[in-house]
């Protein structure tokens, strides 16, 4: 079993990584080595059989000389963000629409001549849909992408199905709730302080919020998103039927719910350290995502997310720092 | 008001062309010209100020000419069919995705040049969506095409939303019914049979029938698909929102409905010449595609359809034959 991993440099992409290293093994097949791609070189441990190399997608011959080696199991993780595709229309279809297509292209030619047929994990968004939503977002809710990053998301999960359709590959789409909590340092992203509330009180310092506490979302911890790829690399595929796009399970709570819990792990003083700055456009743009899913397909799967933010919590507590009580973090996997 | 066609050869494109000259004005302003685009040259009647064009969109540059004259309305009917489509990957993806696609950035360049921004009416198709299906699609189902062509009209859509949202053109993406009674001759399509068990005994000749006389589906005439264009064309887009893909309104409506109204209309001896050949793929094929809409939203912006299969039969009576007791066709358009 070798295993190919775009977008192996970013966060999701360097816990996968650990995760399939500590496990050994995929789907019952002992793994024989990887291939970690990303524009920057992903860090490799020493001792593991991992070849990483600095490659973009959209790149003409990049996709075919990854395939070429054909790689048992492909994760697909690589993607330019939100904003970032918000404000470079060119450059969010390149990399997220074609860079997706040319790879699933390459595969295809290469089912043609060999009959090779890879599983391809695709990592999706919520962000396929748009305003105005239910408050429970059903399994048969329409597309309605209101930015360009949803769009060429919500483009790859059709292309995906086609493919996996016509038996070019075994596909998996997850559509993966917003991930909190987010190590690292804060970043600009406008759902960031979702994270910023928690990680940075538990170390002692302040962050902003500048949303109400009554606004709604859809969580799962970094250990979730891995566990759903995991899951998506060891499930029997035949049992997802021709729409292989998931809602995976998440944790609808409100930022009032993710007070509370900091508030009964770390006490008050914690809690103390938000400031509340509010800004009605982020407030705006917020307002307008999903609140809460029916991830049943994905249940019956298997899939598993957490229960309450303080296993949110606790996951980052266990996960990134030594001990919430000494503040120090942990080097990021 | 300047006005190209791309895909002017084909059926729809003709008749709307017809209706177009025939009004000479949209939107409250008068028609200065038409640039008709297929791949084998649309014909023109003398007298009208149109230029036919062999073009293909897939062909780099092609798109960039075409737009370098900056239509004020474009109708985007060009594609290869579903059977095409399933039949040649490769040539369904760059027909109908890469050369919508082609289209839409050769607009977006333009606008980025000089603030051009066309009205773009598409037209998608109910293959969108695929089973497991309910009773009635209502405005918020899931699009699971379970055809590649389906695939490429999916992604399409989304991609006629995102350029309007961004304000690149002004896009309105309209899903059309079956098309009955489609004239012509009988072709191999699969839903072929719903045109031929009313078009072929309306003249005298037999049909086969496959499938059960309780299949249900959903249906609008020609005239009423042109209607449709032309609304799209006149109406204040503002009123759409940002979900810029309609169902379009039809009949939801039996087989055993067909024969019942071609009974009343051309009596028994016409009925009498629908032979039935059961052909279980077809059945089950056919079974698994919609049977009735919810196109409220479609409704509400001023759309309209048939009542009933009465109506399709006037219709075509009008619109395809001198005169049904001399079972004659008139020149199509």
């Amino acid at each position: 079993m070798n295993i190919l991993i775009l977008g192996a440099a970013g966060m999701i992409g360097r816990k996968l990584f650990a995760r399939l290293v500590a496990e050994g093994s995929v789907a019952g097949q002992a793994i024989n080595g990887f291939t970690l791609v990303d524009v920057v070189a992903p860090p490799v441990p020493p001792g593991v059989n991992a070849k990483a190399l600095t490659a973009d997608l959209t790149v003409a011959g990049t996709a075919e000389q990854l395939i070429s080696e054909k790689p048992d199991l492909i994760f697909h993780l690589a993607g330019v963000v939100s904003g970032e595709a918000e404000k470079n229309f060119e450059k969010g279809y390149a990399v997220n629409l074609d860079g997706g297509r040319a790879l699933f292209e390459a595969i295809r030619r290469e089912h043609e001549m060999s009959g090779y047929r890879p599983r391809v994990i695709f990592t999706s968004s919520v962000a396929v849909f748009g305003a105005p939503l239910p408050d429970m977002i059903g399994e048969d809710q329409v597309l309605t992408p209101l930015t360009s990053y949803g769009t060429q998301k919500a483009i790859v999960e059709l292309l995906l199905s086609d493919y996996t359709r016509r038996g070019y590959f075994d596909g998996i789409g997850i559509r993966l709730p917003t991930i909190c909590i987010r190590p690292g340092a804060p970043n600009a992203a406008a759902s960031g302080f979702f994270s910023n509330i928690l990680r940075e009180p538990l170390i002692g310092l302040p962050a902003i919020l500048p949303v109400p506490e009554t606004l709604r979302h859809w969580f799962a911890s970094p250990r979730a998103a891995i566990a759903y790829l995991m899951h998506a690399a060891n499930l029997d595929s035949a049992a997802i039927g021709p729409r292989r796009n998931l809602n995976m399970p998440g944790l609808s709570a409100t930022v009032a719910d993710a007070i509370e819990a900091l508030r009964k792990i770390a006490g008050d003083k914690a809690v103390g350290l938000i400031r509340r700055e509010p800004d009605a456009a982020v407030t705006a743009m917020i307002s307008a995502w999903a609140r809460d899913f029916d991830a049943s397909r994905a249940l019956a799967l298997g899939f598993e997310g957490e229960g309450s933010f303080e296993d949110i919590i606790r996951i980052h507590i266990e996960d990134e720092l030594d001990d919430v009580s000494q503040m120090r973090c942990k080097r990021v996997p």
